[in-house]
């Protein structure tokens, strides 16, 4: 995180949330986009890799939404509010399913269970900055 | 649209909406993301690229955000209906903003003329799927 | 293609190649980009996905590399020729391993022998832009 | 890198090269795309943007290309040993050129200097995982 706020800290733009939590979500959509597409290819390469299809669709998902979740708010611009709140809480749904089904192989899967806290840190750091963004625009 | 239409004809899951209208939709997705990324190459080379900064930003936005709607539409996997829906009003959002902003320069602009009439492709064809997926899940 | 050479005729960037040759190849880009991510799909969808890891794999592989390609493409900027070859040449590679894949299954499965075509579609349109860009730099 | 890491170790797959040297690479990589983002967006928001398109379309290629090397790299699969050292190498000139561009700026823009700092360690990071790589096949 500490990489991602020292370049907020450097944006010319007006910042206009905590700019803690908005690096935090930043990071953790990022974090959660490369753990989600590893635990994909991991579940491809188990001899069972038939039973965990929806795991992997999902992995799949939730690493395209979380990516372009923490690319859009890495860039400014005021006017598009909604769309971002819209986005995140995109976010959260896809973070919340995927870390759903990746809790039912946590067991077997160390990959999986690692993956489902990752979804669950996102699933907090975005609903974290949905809190402390305002509400109207 | 062909393309993708013979690629959804061949994949086995049972898909619940009107194929042709899915198709549309993705590939409008995909098409606009494309031409928003040119657009906002084509502002940065104009003269009075500085005045286009909004114009670019949202370019770069609104492709992030319809190529991933494109990618999310063309997987299957029935559970994560909600979240589908939001990630496609998520897109109408985008291509509105995007859309506004580039109309507001298509006089001047072939490049801007060109990426509104995209996103008013793209918003359409969101808002034809939309209707067409069932609301409950 | 006509929708992405509309975008490089209004582009005010010195495009130094044949647009129909570049429009092409950055067509077939994403076009095998999306193609290779419903074939990812469809692949997990059949009753003996177990088997088809490996071409699932490089349809990932693939689909990432082309629309990167794609999009590399669709931005101008003269100084960084070396570069661009170099990406090109990837996909170049990247089609025939996924092409050559997909092959293997074209007889059972319409999704593999269209994105076999599609994958091949794209090497020749990235091979013939590699022909048209002047050697050095 | 540490997340990346306990991924790769819970990974089925037989990883042939040091697992430290390519973990380091896949967050490198990653962290780079991100930085170039933020720089791109934060150029874009600096009053003499225009004087700073060549470093922005230098950012958003070199974003773009570092994603989806990360992304290729998360993804095992021995038989496409050649195709990876190929995308590694575009990797290492693309952050080569942004890194080049942005020192430039550095004394002007944190931001700038912050990038091109990112972009020095993701080349050496992509080096080092080159040398790692058994050259043959």
């Amino acid at each position: 995180m500490k990489r991602i706020k020292e370049m907020l800290d450097a944006h010319p733009g007006e910042i206009k949330v905590d700019i803690d939590i908005l690096a935090n979500c930043i990071q953790e959509c990022f974090d959660t986009a490369q753990i989600c597409d590893i635990c994909a290819d991991a579940c491809m390469g188990e001899s069972d890799a038939q039973s965990l299809i929806q795991c992997i669709r999902l992995n799949l998902i939730c690493g395209d939404i979380c990516e372009v979740t923490g690319r859009m708010l890495s860039r400014q611009g005021g006017r598009d509010l909604i769309l971002k709140r819209n986005q995140i809480e995109t976010c959260i749904m896809a973070s919340q399913a995927c870390g759903n089904e990746c809790r039912r192989h946590a067991t077997h899967y160390e990959h999986c269970r690692l993956c489902a806290e990752a979804c669950r840190r996102c699933e907090e750091a975005c609903s974290a900055l949905l809190r402390a963004v305002p509400v109207s625009v």
